[in-house]
């Protein structure tokens, strides 16, 4: 027996798909526009700065990023060519390899950053409310424990 | 001047992308799996299906689903191909096109909405208290009041 949404919960769905659509469609082309890159290799910058020695498997980068093998491999092929990530084989396991963030790839991403991280609070935090902000974490985190624990089923 | 985000903004809003995403992705998965086609090409059946005589011109269906022309184009015409949309001319707009939901059309996404329906809500509206169903309605109905304003600047 389908549990059809009522009235009420059909507008809240339409409503959260169009503004989170809306929100990546703007930030994407904000990046495109000025900084050359769509926000999945901002992603991909940002994961290797923060690690140790600004390097990840690509098995972890793939996690991190929660991007499929494959195409976690195209996005740092293009990133190669760019210059801004380089490959190298894993020291400790030699089936693995080691998606490095260079020097040209961290310059890119501190000027990248200013304009996204306004451009993230410009289009969301700025519309909201400290208590709005709080209840989106929550509400965030409790689909993600449910998400995430649903794994294992694909 | 940047305004970076705090710890607490940092996480929320790492928090919100995850979740999006992985429910887009759940979802995407699950319509591909069960019905044979991803979550944009539901959402255009829902959108004729909705709609007077089961038809809309072209240009109001990208509206309806914040789609590009031309990624729009693309999707029909495959929706054409499977024979379940088929395009007619505009009877009032001599350059405008109308796209038609068939009946095989119409039956594939009755067929396809008792399991999609069944995802939205375990993914999302099981896992949320009603209060919060109401939080993220108007988190949502505020940024898509930002956004949607925003629109002519692009």
């Amino acid at each position: 027996m389908t549990r059809w949404l009522n009235e009420e919960e059909q507008r809240t769905w339409r409503a959260f798909l169009h503004a989170s659509r809306a929100l990546w469609d703007t930030l994407d082309r904000e990046l495109q526009r000025d900084a050359g890159m769509p926000h999945a290799y901002y992603e991909i910058l940002v994961r290797l700065s923060e690690a140790s020695d600004r390097r990840l498997r690509m098995s972890d980068l793939a996690e991190a990023t929660s991007s499929s093998r494959s195409r976690l491999s195209h996005a740092v092929a293009r990133l190669e060519e760019y210059g801004w990530v380089r490959r190298e084989d894993c020291p400790t396991d030699r089936r693995g390899q080691l998606a490095v963030l260079t020097d040209a790839g961290f310059r890119v991403l501190e000027a990248a950053a200013h304009g996204h991280v306004e451009g993230v609070r410009t289009h969301l935090f700025d519309q909201l409310t400290p208590e709005q902000v709080a209840q989106l974490r929550e509400i965030s985190e409790a689909m993600l424990d449910h998400l995430d624990s649903g794994r294992h089923l694909y």
